[in-house]
């Protein structure tokens, strides 16, 4: 709603802070969609909003490119790292689609593993973005989302290892695998960003 | 067969709606192929032969671009709406390949409602590549896919959680989720070919 | 480890064959994977040393096109080729890493079908690399290995007919669907490669 009264000169950096903080957003919510108890169709409820008003500002920012001379580093690079910020949050909103579709009962505790690192990663995207303007102390954030990155591999390999143990029925495995594959998912695509970010700062340094 | 006759002036609007026309007839086929006491290996022959003419007009369009001093747009965009247009008779074909290879026996009728979808989206794509000349009434198309991206989306979650209700093997659910997602990456593919129209008509106005 | 003794002047050439000769390595690697009475541990710990040679490679090949100013061909594609080359030792990767992961007892002797092509694809490629510099003899290679991705491609489909055919257990049709797919994946990413060494001597004839 909000979006719709964004200042016509709100800069590009100020667009990306915004969708990475729709990401810190979305990431709460799919812890909140993890605990015990909760009202899952709610959540996903706001996750669909969530998600909704992170479309909305990657629009405003492609309009932006489509309608501006000068931007602040090549048009390609800003539509990457837009559409990058968009595909994180769509693979956390499939992961809460899925949870709620596949009506899933009890959600192994390992997943809060990949969820701990997905709002971590949140977290330093959003705190990086507003950096890209002076693409100053813009390393330490793509090496420690590779190294989260890596933590969170290890978890879904552990998971999935867990999955096929033998403990879990057939139908039971193929739920639970598809929602830690869209959590893992999410975290490539977090590094993806990252990756889009070091190569926009080794152009332009 | 017919194509080896094509003109050597045809121009890329043309070769675009060969392209699109190739994807009216495959949809027409996984129409076919669900249909009751179908012959499914005769259809998957004629869905391979269709593919093979959709291949053909691609690498049309793929030298065209190379040989051609001016284009109509730009190169990458040609590039991408011609690959786009090839994902969507690829994911047709992978939906029609799957039906036959896994035998399955009664596919559920839910399916059709994909493949209606699929249907109106060929006809609809196949009615605006001539249109890309004048750049004119192309927005109406673009909004329809992408509200029958949103209709198809809606069928293939229900799907899904029927296909984890409870009544289906678990062999079964695992053959059926990838029929179903074959058809739902076809509604995708044919969404990624309208938001490719859109951003070629953005650029151009 | 003898990469960090790289010569600063290592063409882009030499890096590509560089890249290509890790395929090689990984390639065989998933060969001894799949041997009978193979310590599959020890095979997977050599497979991700190489996979981080092929990262190593792959870094370099960016850090020099990003410090040179004039390369032998356009920085997207070469960028589009070093990337592809990395793709398929992920796709090799992720192979050997499922096998060992899922503690799946014995394999389906199939495999070792798409393992060849693999290995032939990897023989190719390594030897079309250092053509690349005189632009010459490359057709022969991006032919051969599209008809090996046709073959790769009839024994993946075999492959899922037989998985699917009631002999097994849906949870090891899980296991091997996905080891099977990263196989063909691997296969499609050396096509994918042929694709793009085409398109470079497409536009630089």
């Amino acid at each position: 709603m909000a979006f719709r009264f964004r200042p016509v000169d709100a800069s590009f950096y100020d667009l990306f802070a915004e969708s990475a903080q729709h990401l810190v957003v979305g990431a709460g919510l799919l812890a909140e969609m993890l605990a015990d108890g909760t009202d899952r169709e709610a959540v996903a409820q706001r996750m669909r909003e969530a998600e909704h008003a992170a479309d909305e500002t990657t629009h405003a920012i492609v309009r932006r490119v489509n309608s501006t001379f000068v931007t602040p580093f090549d048009r390609e690079d800003i539509y990457n790292l837009a559409s990058g910020l968009d595909d994180v949050m769509d693979m956390m909103d499939e992961a809460v689609d899925l949870i709620l579709l596949y009506e899933v009962g009890q959600l192994p505790a390992e997943l809060s593993n990949q969820v701990e690192v997905l709002q971590r990663c949140a977290e330093l995207t959003s705190a990086a973005m507003p950096r890209l303007q002076a693409m100053k102390d813009l390393d330490e954030y793509w090496i420690e989302i590779n190294r989260l990155e890596n933590t969170g591999d290890k978890s879904f390999r552990q998971i999935l290892a867990s999955l096929f143990s033998g403990t879990y029925e057939a139908i039971e495995v193929l739920k639970l695998k598809d929602i830690v594959e869209s959590l893992e998912g999410a975290i490539d695509a977090f590094e993806k960003v990252a990756n889009i970010v070091e190569q926009i700062a080794v152009k332009e340094s």
